[in-house]
């Protein structure tokens, strides 16, 4: 869906530094744009690839204005009215209104006229689809499911009894949302299983990414706040709530019963255990565990680099024996008597 | 499926504080629980939760009975107690026996008439399904797939081909059982693939989490004892052996032909090597990474707690010069001659 | 397929060492091998195994051969041939030929009439299969995607808009191979969807295991080599490229924009950051993080093993304490004057 500079410059409210008339077909890189395309500059990393592109026009802030060899669209945040004149561009294909005959709906469904359901998949009894909801191939929707308007299910995903997803939320292949939470408990060596009782309910403008599992609450709901966005490979307990705009990484793992605040942002591969409570606007790097409620926003981490292998492993024996390597500081310290701060810092061992 | 307090209490072996004819119709937390719901008390943490609760009636032990406001019911494990009052009173809806006309099924399969195969299945060559076996939505069983009486897959279940489930286990939407293992020889700068011809073998009441994966063995079968509980995003190698009740937290990877004992408890996001054997009994905390053989039952851990990120950069830092922090350790001993333990210890690095 | 000795030492180059008539009808380990099996030794810890094998013959190499008590079959590599004989024994069952009619096919889709598509699998349009592709169970095939020949989806595997598969590559169950990478600007506290425009390309002789995701590019395309091989449940996010034969065992999460070497190996539950560079010939051991970029091909680790739970505790406490009592060493260095080295070191901190 082609236009021109003069038409993105007002729907996006931008400055536009250049012919009005120009038309824009799609978006490419800065080093691979050329001819219709439009590419944008964010980082300053990419600040040196700016000069010698060849796009017809480039998004970017008043700073680098200047430096554009071709026409600028000049926007206050450009990488997201990049992502908006993208979205304008290349515009997902809408699904054709309809329920495939491959797919079977239970009774009591209500299915607007707008929605599509895909071939293969199943709507439970008395699920509901708003108006422009795409359900994909092979999904399978549990009794009761509630889907609102624009919801999207790519493919093969299941959403369990009852859960609810907010409007224009989307939801990649693979994703499983409302299977049993990981509830047992202990009898002798054996485990009783407690039924699951809960669902999950996800708000508005929510992303769930591929092969993500959102498990349903033990006897509450599991909650996902509006504009949460999670990328693959996630696991997310029972009865988990998770604030509005926060945004994880892939492969995070989330234990039952935790509470994470609005805007916070957790890298990949995360650990963070049950029962604990992160505050808004915390920031956790890739690789490391949470294993205690954190109260304060901030940047957390705990992940260790890579080092070559042999000398790792001299590091890590040395690391095992930390507590005689302090000992023995201890004694000398003790042998020449350096002073009360060293005898503090030691009473606190 | 209500009950009166008298019945659960003969039924579950309770000693009953309270009118025997009070009707319970659901279970509640202690604090939310009102009217006709059942609450529990397990945790000392919730104890204060206790005095306020306006439960019919809550299931407890005999020390906490008499801190009970309402009917309490009196049991030695009230945990598991709830869980089967719990599952009483909210029993699975069961499947309708029979096969969906879009399912499709093998030459050969034999198909108890008690059970349930959902739309869009697919049931390999001779594969057998027990009484009250309930195979959901959009599941795929190869040829020569055993499925003991009242296995459920819930939804878009892959079983390989002659996995065998024991009776009771409940498979959740997305696991994949009986896949080829990750056997690869290495040829030149090539990867050979080595076939993979044992396959799965799963005890009875087994837990499988949504989008776990359990892999073929190469030559002899992986083997998944009675009574344990995977949960989700969980990857077993081939010719893992898995001992009964153990259970297993989300996103746990073990690798390849490594053999895990009875009874142990496996924390979140633990990473376990090939080839190692771990005894009975034995847990590990989340985050940890196992790669030598476990002995002895207990706790092992090795995760690290997340710190604020300016902090455990210099932490990093630290470490990495471990070595040369206790070698200085090591000169200022020699200097000032501290003693035989200091020397001891330094002549094991 | 059985095959006489003498065929299997033509066939794949090795030299015979007994009865050439004799008939293998399949692969099994030194310990449980007997009658018609054929066993293999590769690895050191097994060839205790070879003096009392049963089996009717055994590959291994020249150094081993001498001590085999019953017929050899003597290679150069011996795993990889007999990872190839395993193969030739036991021939995966050919899917048959032909469409399923509970599937469903867009117009405009090319497939080959040797190629197999499953039931109730769902291919785009313009969808191009070549000969011998087999299509298993219950897969969904965005529009334009492109598999060479002997491409073999197992079930369930969900292929996105134009990804493309090179010859002889293997997708086990439940991958998701293009679905959106993880790509959102940031606007006040939401954040902005950026269209995922590019697509997956993958080489030929690829394997991609159980649940495991591959991203689509943002705007270019994520690129997987000839022979990569891929474990269960890997993330890898959009823009990533991995070098040809480069192996990655499970539960590896990689961050978008990462290019990764040629015969690099990654070990399991390894975490890579994004916008990194990792050369050839790189090994990672488990549960490493890479966080930043490897120029030198060698093994790198930061992986910690597991100690008793309170000896731990006690470990981590000191290291949370290391920048302390690395003061407390300068101090006592410069109360004693340790001399130039100590004094070298510390001007690092």
């Amino acid at each position: 869906m082609p236009a021109s500079l003069g038409e993105l410059a007002v729907r996006f409210g931008c400055e536009l530094r250049g012919d009005p008339g120009r038309r824009i077909s799609r978006v490419a890189s800065l080093a691979e744009a050329d001819g219709d395309a439009l590419a944008f500059l964010a980082e300053p990393r990419y600040r040196r690839q700016l000069a010698t592109t060849r796009a017809a026009a480039v998004v970017l802030d008043a700073r680098n204005a200047d430096g554009c060899p071709v026409a600028a669209l000049v926007a206050a945040n450009p990488h997201a009215t990049y992502a908006r004149i993208a979205a304008l561009l290349h515009p997902a294909l809408p699904a054709s209104p309809g329920i495939h005959p491959s797919a079977v709906v239970g009774a009591g469904a209500r299915i607007d006229a707008s929605a599509s359901v895909g071939p293969g998949s199943v709507i439970g009894c008395n699920a509901v689809l708003g108006a422009r909801v795409s359900v994909g191939p092979g999904c399978v929707l549990e009794d009761g499911v509630v889907l609102a308007e624009d919801v999207r299910l790519v493919a093969r995903v299941v959403l369990g009894r009852d859960v609810r997803l907010g409007a224009r939320s989307i939801v990649q292949p693979g994703a499983v949302i409302g299977a049993d939470g990981f509830g047992f408990a202990r009898d002798g060596e054996a485990w009783v299983k407690i039924p699951q009782l809960g669902t999950v309910s996800i708000g508005e403008d929510v992303e769930v990414g591929a092969n993500t599992t959102i498990d349903r609450g033990a006897l509450a709901d599991t909650l996902i706040g509006d504009g949460v966005k999670l990328d693959n490979q996630i696991h997310i307990g029972h009865n988990v709530h998770i604030g509005a705009h926060t945004a994880i990484a892939g492969c995070v793992g989330i234990s039952g019963s935790t509470t994470i605040g609005r805007r916070c942002q957790i890298g990949g591969a995360v650990g963070i255990a049950g029962h604990l409570s992160i505050c808004d606007d915390v920031a956790v790097t890739g690789f490391s565990m949470v294993s205690h409620s954190i109260t304060s926003p901030g940047v957390y981490s705990s992940g260790i680099p890579v080092e070559g292998a042999h000398v790792w492993r001299r590091i890590v024996g040395r690391l095992k024996r930390i507590d005689t390597l302090a000992e023995r500081v201890a004694r000398l310290e003790h042998a020449h008597d350096t002073g009360e701060a060293a005898d503090a810092d030691e009473r606190q061992d």
